[in-house]
This record gives C-alpha cells, sequence and structure tokens, in this order.
C-alpha cells in the first residue's frame, strides 16, 4: 500500500462516523461521493482520492457501498478492538475526558487516572480512583495498558515520560504543550488544543 | 504567496511557541532548524520547507534569527490581535475550556457562555454566568463576538448554527462531531476529539 498521508488518515474517521449514520437513517445500499463529501465537509475528488488509498474506488455511477465501506473502515482504523487507556491527569481537561463517553463507544476505555497533586489523590471520578503518578509504570504494566493520554501541566511532564517509556505501550495522546519523543516503537499522536486555535486565527487572517 | 497546505499551517503555531520559549531562555541569537526540529519534534527539513512559504529562508551557517522569526510568526498567526469568544456549551468539555489559561495568553478570551439546559442557564463558570442559548445572535451582535467555540451535543447543534449564521462572526472551533458549513466566510475549523483518537488508533495498526 502507498503511504497514506496524516491528513487522509485524519478524515478516515469521518467517513467511517457518517458511513455508521448512513446505514442506520437511509434505507438505500450506495453513496456517491458527492453526498459523502456534502455529509463530511470534504471534498468529494479528495474524498475519492482518500479512499482509493484503500483500494476503494467506488462502483460508476452507483458509488460506495455503504455497510462495506464502513466496515472497512472500521477495520483499517482499528476500531474493531478494546483498548485499556490510562489518563494522566485529573484536572477540568481530563475530568472532561473521563466523562466524555464516545471515546468508550470507539473501544477506548480509561481504566486508570494518575495525578500528581496529592489533593487529588485518592478522589473518585466517574467511579475511579485518582492514583499517585508516582506508580504509573507498574500499573501500566500491570494492567495491559496500552495507550496513555496526558493531560498534564507542562512542567509535571518529566517524571511522566520517564516512566511511561519504561512500559510497553503503544500510543500517547499528549494534550500537553510540551513535545514528546518515545521512539519510534510508539506513536505519539499531538491533540495540543492551542494549536488548533492557532490554525483557526491564522485562517481568520490569511 | 503560494498557497499554504493545511498541515503546515497546524505546524506554525509550534514553531512560533518554541521560538518564544528559545528567546526567553537561550542566550543565542539564532537557531538552527536542526535544533528547532528537535525541539518541537518535526524534522527539519519539513520545517524548513515550511517556513520557506513566509520567506524565511534562514542564514546559510547560522540557522533562523529567533526573535525575528518568532514575529513574523506571531503577526502571520495573528496572535498580535485580542479576540472575543462565545464558548456555546457549558458541559464538562466547555468548562474545561473556560478554566484553560493558555487561550487568554494567545488573545483568545471567552466572555460570554451559552447552554440550553435550564439547570446550567444562570450558573456562574469562573465569574462568567451561562446564559440562554436562545438569545446567541443577539448577545453575538451586540458584544461584537468573532470566534464561537461549539462544544454541545449534537442533537442541539442546529439551533445554535440558526442563530450564527445570522451573526457577523469569522469563524468556528467545532468541537462537536456534527459537520458545520457556514459558506464562504466563516471559517470552520474541526477540533472534534474522536477524530484525534480515530488517527492515534489507525496508527497503531498501521
Amino acid at each position: 500500500m502507498r503511504k497514506v498521508p496524516e491528513p487522509t488518515v485524519k478524515r478516515l474517521f469521518y467517513y467511517y462516523r457518517c458511513l455508521k449514520e448512513c446505514e442506520s437513517n437511509m434505507s438505500c445500499e450506495y453513496i456517491c461521493s458527492d453526498l459523502l463529501g456534502e455529509k463530511t465537509g470534504i471534498k468529494s475528488n479528495l474524498l475519492r482520492r482518500d479512499l482509493s488509498f484503500f483500494g476503494h474506488m467506488g462502483r460508476k455511477g452507483k458509488g460506495y457501498n455503504i455497510s462495506k465501506l464502513k466496515n472497512n473502515l472500521e477495520n483499517i482504523i482499528g476500531l474493531n478492538n478494546q483498548w485499556n487507556i490510562a489518563l494522566v491527569g485529573a484536572g477540568n481537561l481530563g475530568t472532561a475526558l473521563i466523562r466524555y463517553n464516545k471515546f468508550r463507544k470507539m473501544g477506548l476505555n480509561i481504566i486508570e487516572i494518575f495525578d500528581n497533586d496529592l489533593d487529588k489523590i485518592g478522589r473518585k471520578i466517574d467511579g475511579y480512583i485518582v492514583k499517585n503518578a508516582k506508580f504509573i509504570k507498574k500499573i501500566i504494566n500491570d494492567q495491559n495498558i496500552k495507550i496513555v493520554i496526558i493531560a498534564i501541566n507542562d512542567d509535571d511532564i518529566e517524571n511522566v515520560i520517564n516512566q511511561i517509556e519504561k512500559t510497553n505501550i503503544k500510543a500517547v495522546w499528549n494534550l500537553s504543550s510540551s513535545h514528546i519523543n518515545l521512539g519510534n516503537e510508539v506513536v505519539v499522536v499531538k491533540g495540543d488544543l492551542c494549536c488548533s486555535l492557532g490554525s483557526l486565527l491564522y485562517n481568520i487572517n490569511n
């Protein structure tokens, strides 16, 4: 397979979610790229190019088979698995993420919460006890956690990195402002909110 | 100027923030692309290409002038202005955003909060009273608000869109799962959290 560009990867989830809705709400079996594009807000030629990376060319005059494409994207993205997640940071953002019920529907289950703030450690958030960040390494290994969400202040990040680099995690979703490098084996996806707003400002100005 | 690709736009803020830190913490005047790349986690050839869109070629053997590049990026992104923002959605995510102090440092000031939940309307969050979502249009116009953050459930979005399309806002940061189209005059930046995690899953699987 050709190397899939990152912007294409980001759009896959939009196609998937839209197809899932179509599968539930539409009576027809096929959807054309124009309509799928309209529903997702993505130009249909870009959408066709994105899907062609995965061998989905659509059928001339018919479009894409909704269920088939949905199922394929589900496999391609990896939404057919369950993942144990540790959240580091029980502040406002962390708490919002714990309560965000859409992650669980994607098979993403936050099962451990850590913080280094003594006021937060021991408290319960939605049934989960906030644990001391000094046990991150041990608990991640014990619980077979593969994904870590980092939602802490940049000042506290070094201790977290030191611990998670000694585990077998596969990915980090980094909501802090710090750059995190965990080598080639660990996927790090940036989720920095300031960066999103920076891009919004740029687009207003240009 | 050549059309700047969206991934380049997204990286500008990382360069800017890193240069700002360098300006405060480093004694030297110049930074080479390798070091700036290392600090931001972006490959130096990509970084050089990104900056070349804005005429920044660096100086052979010296690199980039830290303050000059920082100031230029500040102007290019539009971080030298103050913006009034309305937040629609006073749930967990909305509350986390209000309390997220980094936005204010970027000149982004949430000054109004709306919700349609009667339990939330009238309550104070960090000193701001949550107002009834039916007044969005009026208050946005009265307060000269130019940016709207949407952090509500998809079911409630239609009423919000109906109101904000009758205002003079310039941009929407859309944290909901719904696709929002407000025509060519309004920038819509997607901030959907599920999509970020979708891309993380894809990268684990592939």
